[in-house]
């Protein structure tokens, strides 16, 4: 297909790669123009403006978060002015059910499509083509759009037409690897205190009950206190919390461990884990029951503090 | 009345004081003989074993927790050994309902009487005989001993026959005060970090919606950030919040408040508070939102500690 | 003074009432204009339409919630566009610590002065002149308009400048009174099924510890399990959770107590409790004790509804 | 090996028959005698008192719980007193810490050996022999009961010297699942409540991210509302958060999702689900979200019972 892609952080350089090595006709654009050039020997063409991306069958977005997503969809000269009939803008971005109805509705005026198609995976499995995709638009835009998705992962799920649903998808399964993190940063750090050889526990599980690969890896990290650098930091773990959140608000439905990761994240991010992977409720969950940990010097500053 | 009174900390000083003020002959055993020496100029009679104290119309026990009034009760010369039938036994410590039921059915096969009576107030209280009394046992020996009652503190409440019950009510009045203790120190928290002004907040609330004397004095601990010395140590509101949630467990009943705050006297304990007064929380609450608080040696260790 | 007040519900008619017992002159706007009309007997001047009432010396606004305070500022002709310059809007209403600086940052765009006095208090101590006024804004434009607190009540605290900050007291204020409903609900399920009186309890606590009639108000709408009609309804409750939490998350701070909370509030709403006051957790925490209760007839279907 | 079996329940009986199939003579011992009866053809040797089953190299116990092991080994003729020198007792069943340590202290002063070896799997796991084993005791006897060891399930831990070690890992790990279902819990019931086909997202979810079989089966359950038989009942579920939150207390651990968990357990109980399997936690979710379910008759009455 002829593809427009926004956005070329490492994810969306990721998905660019895939798209081309499927055989795709890649347009992208990115407001730093650097990591679009550096995509030009793998056969993307370089667009000058989000209008020139538009010339596409269909325009993907891949960006960080809700106000970078509206910059570009609600700019000036943005995706919604740019956008040609007929051309669908598919949403790969982990936003707030809230912008995806707002875009739904924006683009439904325009008299354009809108799919919202976030993803599952970290970038290696963007790049590699393995990431999981939940998609939600009309029947015979996402048909039409066949090929795009199946360049980025081998395993789709079509949730229906309303985009939004998609987003609670995806925000709802954040929900639950957060959930495997804290329940993991509280037992280790009992196991830890007990005495008990924490790697040798984190086999055992994972070799039994839970083979899952997050239980490995968010283990892993927890085991070895090291969340630096972050994969997926947690101010964006507090973020996807205040998100499924809100679309649980929305439908009245209370969701006490979500409660319990927003406070964790809350106070992980206050005591300096900022720049930390979300993993570190691992840290928190260890320095709350008194265990030493290797705090950043950030963290370490503030805990022990003077008087204010 | 002629009372026998084994327990001498600071509130059975308090006690034995406001007891002999009123005109009881108090007949005082603790197993470090000096605090009961010291009452003998103010008119105590020293005991010197618990059988001595039992030659009394009633005894009462005021034992720091659990452990301590298990040891004395049965102990080979306790008091369940020594205590002449006729005599009960009123126990003024705030102890488990599980011991309050062990201890009614030790002193009914024994053919003893037993009275639970756990008191609201600090040590100046008791001394003043300022307590407010949570009574529950047969009410003809209630009865009895309303003249001890009456040199306790003018407010009394006679719940029922069976004594655990009054013991119940004892730690859900303690579930109420570490309750405001939180709400405080979380609001306390939001306020600081949105640099208004602590102190005329806490005159404000006090002097408007909360203008109970528990509000003002906890607020005033957390205002200043000084919670030692203690004088309810953050251990003893953990005990308070397992006996309180091991009640409400006996009657399938959730307390999801008193759950935060067992996880957040344990928090509290592991960080280093150890010795501190259980309003220690609202240090708790301003470190977890980032703010610089006087935290002791401890504590500050074990944040910033190094990797072990 | 020469006051325009708009929005007439049982909270703005009640202080239109007692500006008018203080002597003020009183224009009064309000959507539907029956209830404008039911105010000219006691003296109020009605107006036709906002612009009408914003010739005064200041306007009040005592709206509902968010949306409608926004309605009324940013309709076409209304307050933003009406208001002219030299004559401050006072916002009474409990609204977001969001919502309050855009409206800081509308009126000083457009040269107006804003400031945000949210108040404690029932539509009776509204009437009564016996609210509590929280008050942040430019010292000299609340100096200017004492008079008029004056009148609203006997009790008000200037916090600052910066109008956002009252919105942060008043919705922290918020919190601590649910904190209370929440403890108390808790507290009383354990009673009534350890089957103690829980009515001689209330009393007892409310005369000794808790000695203030937010205890002994809710205590009594959950003993009685009589939360109909609402005095401030649960969803207005859980309103306030989100906008106190909200706030909290702005400036990092972590609230167990108003996450627990804001659960509750949509359990009880999920379970048929809409209309109910917001001390109908006292009716959730029954019900999740396994207690009878006096449930609406909605809520009793959902809770054992069929299969859907 | 020669091996005595005391406790017969599903759990004990599978071990028996896998016992038996690695070629290991068996003798059983149950309370109610037909259970051991039924053995017999498979080559089981009945015994008539714990005594009698203590003629062996090895006794191991599989009991329902504290309780029921405390009688087995304090009874005046029970294993304690029967235990010849040199037979080490194997405890296999889900236990407290606390009384682990207590079996540790009392087979100790008998001069007795004492291994804590709790399982992870349901019953078809132990007749299959594939449980996986968690292993704490002295090395030397947990090296000679290999054999009996490798009859269980091919996947063993030994965790160290200390009995009671296991019994932490094997609480910890049923808190790692009690956390697997609520999380699921919260998300079906937010997807349900968005009109997201639950099985198509379950589905979804385990063949990507949480490909681990607990999490297939508790979402089958879930997703079918359908709790009842139990495979693991809920005040089963209870009492491990309980005893998980009280090993953690002794090690001054907090644990938000613990104490989440055991309030849900509480809340499910007395809301007529004792029966019900442990992931009954989705159907509290969904009526907490005013979802209709096929709640048991008790939990309809108690929902919307009359005011008692």
């Amino acid at each position: 297909m002829n593809i427009g892609l926004l956005g070329l952080g490492r994810m969306g350089t990721g998905i660019a790669r895939s798209l081309l090595r499927a055989g795709h006709r890649v347009t992208v654009y990115n407001r730093t123009r650097e990591r679009a050039y550096a995509l030009q020997p793998e056969g993307a063409i370089v667009a000058k403006s989000i209008a020139d991306a538009c010339k596409a069958e269909v325009v993907l977005t891949m960006l960080a978060d809700d106000a970078a997503l509206e910059a570009v969809v609600f700019a000036e000269e943005g995706l919604l002015a740019s956008l040609p009939r007929g051309v669908p803008h598919i949403s790969v971005s982990t936003i707030s059910v809230a912008l995806s109805e707002k875009l739904a509705a924006a683009h439904a005026t325009a008299q354009q499509e809108y799919v919202a198609a976030p993803v599952f995976g970290r970038p290696e499995a963007a790049e590699a083509g393995r990431l999981a995709v939940v998609i939600a638009g009309l029947s015979d835009v996402v048909e039409r759009c066949q090929p795009l998705f199946q360049a980025l992962g081998p395993k789709q799920w079509i949730v229906g037409e309303v985009p939004a649903l998609a987003n609670v998808v995806k925000l709802s399964g954040n929900f639950l690897l957060a959930s495997v993190i804290e329940s993991l940063a509280e037992a280790m750090a009992l196991i830890r205190k007990s005495e008990v050889d924490p790697a040798a526990y984190l086999e055992f599980l994972t070799s039994t009950l839970f083979p899952a690969p997050v239980y490995k890896n968010y283990g892993e990290l927890i085991l070895r206190d090291k969340y630096e650098p972050a994969g997926f930091a947690a101010p964006l773990g507090l973020k996807d919390m205040r998100f499924v959140m809100a679309a649980a608000e929305a439908q009245t439905v209370p969701m006490p461990f979500a409660s319990v990761l927003r406070d964790r994240f809350l106070a992980a991010i206050a005591r300096g884990n900022e720049a930390s992977d979300w993993a570190v409720l691992g840290r928190l969950a260890a320095e709350d029951a008194g265990l030493a940990t290797r705090a950043p010097a950030a963290a370490r500053r503030t805990a022990g503090g003077q008087h204010g």
